[in-house]
């Protein structure tokens, strides 16, 4: 309730500042059972990882997780999960600059008013650190979904003008954009390293798809399945848009053209409404669409202002993404199978199916 | 918890299906001392009602509202208030198709196979017809941020293939369409009457914005102030996308065009962001934008199934609304008020402030 | 969350004051498919109800209890169930001086405090009356539970200096004192005589039991069944104490007395635990006791101060009744029954079972 | 909501088990700028601690507990506060026996068959190993309500027959059973003396109050302050009772004799209620005595089942406090201070007010 939580019956809570000892999360409502070892977090963690290409920064963090609680031999018990990653990349920077400074398009200004005080470290709080324990909850998730047959993929459709749209699945690893349309590959590239070259940064558009939701996830009217898939993937750090489905191409079209017809041999035609109709899954695949803003630190020098008013010029000297977007794949991919967990336990636990 | 409440220390729980006897609310945690009577529920919910023009369904519901409890002597007591709706209108229609098809782009295949059997009678719980409940609640809250300061507006700005953005928010209540745009009521007006004339339906686009929002709402990492608005608009019936501030054009950003830069003479420049950095309101609007599929209860015959697997075609025959989304105006402007006031005193509790 | 929502994924939410237009409750997150009408809340708001023997307050509050939504042909559709009881017995009361005065033992000089204004008529939102509706709520979840073999029951078992622990369950309802030892009937009827003619009150203690409860029900380490039991039943008004199983006896007691020992033959031999065991249901027999205060409305005068912290003497003029406790039986059957089906339903969710 | 989450905007979250690599929690929702650092948690971790007197189990717990995140320069900052205690002190035991068998009195059934399958080692989830996080999460709440001169202070009032009401509390922390009643301490020795000669355990009463405590915290009807007291209470291991106030001695009482007077010049005259009236609180002290079971694991062989169903004789070896009640003290005391601080921020948040 207090904001560091996100579920109802299957909840995951972290911790953790940018630079400070450790992040963490408890993973709570977990059913007993489920085979679970640390390997099964860290493949997608080591996907998130900062520091596996030149698109992204090099920093390292190793993001070794430990489960310390919540498994017995090799089993989850249903009690609740201790998640931790030390962090052991805390170069000794200077801050004095930062610690004063609203950095244009951070979270600084509102975290200083809201709370009076702030964790400058590396944007403490508010830095996209934080999706490391959301990536590893999620990793649960996915493991205890797959069992039933639910798969959830995400890729790069979008940086900046650059469209990709997924033309081959297969490739969405094979490349360091989690781009699965190969023919677009030298376009990001060329793209990347005329925004490094500028010191700039870009935003980006991400899909992901869950295939193998059973019909009927989602509690409305409130907490709709895909009210909650919105604001799972809009607690992303940069997000700035949600859509299921056709999303803002349905404003235009006509009834005729958007809903998705039925027949008995084919089931749904058509799968405009994105696998949800009326806040419930109707069995077809899950998509969504995230719009990410572009990396809000760049070198190009921008006016703000400092904690006492003072105009200031900010220039961003650190380590960090020219495209926050290519890193939030397998985090989109994490919040997405923690939204569709919690709904599976509601659904089973309100209507004893599943 | 199960889905009919929303927000966390102010809650809106609601209750009743479009033909049922009543719809309901109770709204709890309300600040005591705020004057409130049923006239200051009775605008917006007369904003909302069908019938008021040929656009819209010609279903009368006078949609009078009742608050059987929470005030006292005029003023809200801090203790729940009940809203109560009787319906009037429930037309003796025969409804024996209905209950057996599952029409097309409706809630009808998923509430079947979630609940086992459902009311089928104009929708039942998944009719747009609850949403007068958000409506009502939504105006509470609107009263209790204006004290503050905070105005809350909402307005069309596109219809299928017309784009209509607000040009003069004065005319926004002046025609039936809630649109800002004076030169496009002609264009807007044609093509409504092509649609209902090809007996289809289309999509639209609105916008809410709040201004006098102060700087400090929200609830990283989860409950970010955007994360539980793109919630909120999500759970309205046919919205399919949400975006916050420049929404998915951010993603054809660059870093150093997106950010909004700040001087101390005139605070921020731009507003790229819709208001909210890091998940905390700064102070400035905050704007969304939401898409809402088209209607699909439609003359157009589609193809669809039956609950026993049979090939039906489905044709709407009853009175509907063209375009849903232009009704869609208040109830966007309420969620976005129930948001802004639940976080409001979430804040206030954590920090004391405001 | 706002204080007025009982239970999580099974939740009621009620409004209403003692003398507001109606009291109302939202039963939300009921299985759907149980058979359920009007007369099957009947049943236990008449076992509440005042005004049914010299023993009660001679109010007549005929309780009778609507359904406006949430049911389809006689059955649960899984959406909420809204519930209305129109107050019809709002005597024209003059109530110039209760409107200022804290009257001892009552809720008044908190809710002045705590909302700066309150409903003083007869009582307002701190009535007792407002348990009506969580007996109605109660009795659609003591419904769902007796599908599965679980039957809830309570009597009164001392009142005053009179002990009358049950010997005949029979007996029960056959007396206006919810009395299952006929043969303290009569002293019972002495003390209630007498403390009416002191124009006094008195406390009683009641006792409730479910049997037929699975193993398996509660979430450690803080949502134990015994603690939301706890919870639910110090939330009912005049309540001052819980016990579950041997209660404050277990103080008293060895180990080697208190363990519930096991055979395979007989399974538990004793139940000083109550039917709970680290907080998880044991199959056992739950059972509770609770101590209710003597009603602090009595004619005996008593000092106090009023709003501007003058010295008052306090008269309680109304009708009311001299024990509390024994309408509490039915109170307390329905709050256990609530907590159980929420457990019910979450352990459902988590673990998929029963 | 998955039953490791204590509060609603100011929540405690643990995870660990007895024999794990670690006991964790998060605190969230704890105002910024509240000066905290390790050594505010150390010390009421160490009243906990076993292995401090020969009354205790002489397991060796150092329980240094770890601040992870959520301050900043020796301060909250707002965000939630990670905690940590490595476990050090795992025997390597032999678990076989206790690995198939139910031990009487304890969870090992109930978790058995909730989950399917439990760690065994030390009790696992279910040992009161796990409260020391609530002891180190409830330092917090103290240090924060200390500011506005709240005090909270508990005390062992019996154990077994022999009772011990406070006399002086500034005893309380110089014997080694939080006993205030100096007279008593020799009974208290002898009755454990043999106690631990017979191998053999012993149930306690512990006292908890609050003084300091503003008029105005509680959320009736549901979460009243009492309410979520016993919930808070209850949810403490071996805890079978909890009475607020007079308790069930209320039971026995007239309403002349229960009620709490006021005059202007001395507030209330008794404190009857334990400073809650209506679930609100008064301003007075609030008073909660509760009753602890003996401990389970003893000596004195007891009949059980295994898991496949055979009669097994169970007899602990392990090394066990033979009372809990003692170290519940502290325990008892962070359980208050973390209701009393939730409910103070939801009434903060409310109404504004304090």
């Amino acid at each position: 309730m207090a904001g560091n939580t996100f579920g109802t019956i299957f909840t995951v809570t972290t911790f953790g500042e940018s630079h400070g000892l450790a992040l963490g999360a408890i993973v709570d409502g977990c059913p007993p059972g489920l085979e679970l070892t640390e390997a099964d977090l860290q493949h997608d963690l080591d996907r998130r990882r900062p520091g596996t290409s030149r698109y992204t920064t090099p920093r390292q963090e190793p993001d070794q997780v430990k489960i310390l609680s919540g498994t017995f031999e090799g089993k989850t018990t249903g009690t609740p999960i201790g998640l931790l990653i030390e962090n052991t990349d805390q170069r000794s920077q200077d801050y004095s600059e930062i610690a004063r400074q609203f950095r244009p398009g951070h979270a600084d200004y509102g975290y200083h008013h809201k709370y009076g005080l702030r964790d400058y470290r590396g944007g403490g709080r508010s830095s996209a650190r934080e999706t490391a324990m959301r990536v590893a909850a999620g990793a649960i998730a996915k493991k205890w979904l797959a069992q039933f047959g639910v798969t959830i993929r995400g890729a790069l459709v979008a940086m900046g003008e650059v469209d990709c749209p997924v033309t081959d699945w297969s490739q969405v690893e094979q490349n360091p954009f989690f781009c699965g349309n190969p023919d677009k590959l030298d376009d990001l590239d060329e793209l990347l390293r005329a925004i490094k070259k500028e010191g700039d940064s870009v935003g980006a558009k991400i899909m992901v798809e869950a295939s193998g939701v059973p019909v009927g996830l989602g509690e409305p009217v409130f907490d709709r399945l895909d009210a909650d898939i919105a604001k799972a993937m809009m607690c992303i750090n940069a997000v700035k848009g949600v859509e299921i489905g056709d999303g803002f191409e349905a404003a235009r079209q006509r009834g005729s053209e958007h809903r998705d017809e039925i027949t008995p041999e084919e089931g749904f035609l058509t799968n405009h409404a994105g696998g949800i109709l009326g806040g419930i899954s109707t069995g077809q695949s899950i998509s969504v669409n995230i719009a990410l803003k572009p990396t809000s630190s760049i070198k190009v020098p921008g006016r703000s202002i400092d904690v006492d008013g003072n105009a200031v010029e900010v220039v961003t000297k650190g380590r960090h993404d020219p495209c926050v977007g290519i890193r939030a794949v397998p985090i989109a991919e994490a919040m997405l199978a923690l939204t569709l967990m919690d709904h599976w336990l509601r659904h089973r636990g309100q209507t004893g199916r599943i």
